[in-house]
């Protein structure tokens, strides 16, 4: 039937859409990054070259050596001590980026039980913070409702569009967790206010990662945004040296950085989505959908 | 007001459990994985002591170099050639990754550039994969339903319990992406049946990397589940070496497992945050609420 056409037609657009922004995005990055990479691989070849020279040790050797230290490293091993990786505070920051899905990857197990029982802790934990993440949505919705009714009562209505007509709102609260029956803050409102809010986290954390870690600011922003996001790269990863002023302090402040951070960005992608669909909805109306009618 | 409170008290209680879960998990990990990384430790000392002894390399000196090599690997330099890191392939398994939110972490942008571009590209891209992934479980919901119907009119009900007064019914279209308005399966029926679809693939796939990439069976079926879940460690990853036997077949299949697999287990992963949800639910309704009624 008709409805089940458009649904499919919806799934096949964006398919499509996700697969032309993959491709342009892997010329882009391979653009930018190539030149790098093969004179990063110069450089090393040079350095490792004159190690060599310089102590007499056979290729063959030392590429022994280096392939047991990769190995070394895989487990957590680097040459300025790092944290201990499996004491409870380092094993709790590791369930931490097990549940959240953001997997940074500087802690792994490395038994066969540790991997076992991974997959089934991993199992109900990332499904319980999926669900926390909705309901932190649904609160941040029910909370902008609360808010924007009172500025509406009191004459401060912000927006100059009337809520009952809202294109934005059927939208906000029809696929998406939160559900108010009342009155919904548009889909438009709340992008807004959880960029704002993700962004002054991601300034205020990356404040505290500078001086703190020795990032710069841009570095300290591509690990708000990798983490947030939970993807995770592990390349820079907070709280890893063996010690810092005020560890405790600094463990609380991370902590309650990236919970924030994770929340606030899950719910923004979440609400973007809402929009691109939207946006899907008004490419099949006006093409091909309009015309069958 | 009463609807207000029962919301706050289910996340207060959620956000309880999920300390619990994470105090009881790091407590697990620790003492499973603490042995192993001392043992660690104490082996990888004694190979560098030997070493640097036998080729009369002073320590500092060598700390020095392994540092760099430290760089380097974050580079993606391997003492065994890998795989370019950016060229076109590798840029788009690259992206794919970050989509996906697996972000292995096996290339990351080492340019500012990059860095910068990564915040904007991953931003639409995230937010592009999980209405990728919501519209998905729409589709199987659908489907399912379909199906169903039709072993129903076909008089090959499996199910003993009337749909029509299911307690797991409403739940299941209520909160979340699939909104069926006819008729929908038990979210009981939807968790087994993308829990088996889950599992099967994972199994298929274990069974394809497990000759490949010379892994054994368990850590192929770790692999699969920290790559489906998008946590994405890095420890393990998928078509790095620098060659394979029938490479641009085993990437295709790669590909699509990585797609199937994330896309199920997403799914599997809501579902079970409902289910959860109406656990906690259960429990309210079982508590305080109660009595003050
Ligand atoms: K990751
Ligand atoms: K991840």
């Amino acid at each position: 039937d008709l409805r089940l056409n458009e649904e499919n037609a919806r799934f096949a657009l964006l398919a499509l859409l996700m697969a032309g922004y993959l491709l342009c995005g892997a010329a882009v990055f391979s653009a930018i990054e190539h030149p790098t990479e093969l004179e990063n691989h110069r450089r090393w070849n040079r350095t490792l070259l004159s190690f060599t020279q310089r102590f007499n040790i056979s290729p063959g050797e030392f590429r022994r050596f280096l392939r047991e230290y990769e190995v070394a490293m895989a487990k957590g091993i680097r040459v300025d001590a790092l944290r201990p990786r499996w004491d409870f505070a380092g094993a709790f920051y590791f369930v931490g980026t097990v549940v959240s899905t953001i997997g940074f990857g500087m802690t792994t197990p490395s038994t066969i039980t540790g991997k076992i029982f991974l997959i089934f802790y991993g199992m109900m934990g990332c499904a319980g913070t999926i669900l926390f993440f909705n309901l932190f949505l649904e609160r941040v919705i029910t909370l902008l409702a609360v808010l924007m009714k009172g500025f509406r009562r009191g004459g401060l209505c912000l927006r100059g569009g009337d809520p009952e007509t809202d294109p934005g709102q059927e939208e906000g609260g029809g696929g998406e967790p939160g559900q108010l029956s009342v009155w919904k803050p548009s889909v438009y409102n709340v992008m807004l206010i959880l960029g704002l809010a993700a962004s002054l986290i991601a300034f205020c954390a990356s404040a505290l990662y500078t001086p703190i870690e020795g990032w710069s600011y841009v570095d300290s922003l591509y690990f708000c945004f990798v983490t947030f996001s939970t993807i995770g790269f592990g390349d820079l990863v907070s709280g890893q040296r063996g010690s810092y002023e005020n560890q405790t302090l600094y463990g609380l402040g991370n902590f309650s950085f990236m919970l924030l951070g994770v929340c606030c960005l899950y719910s923004l992608f979440n609400v973007i989505s809402i929009v691109i669909k939207q946006f899907l909805n008004w490419l099949l109306s006006r093409c091909c959908f309009c015309s069958r009618h």
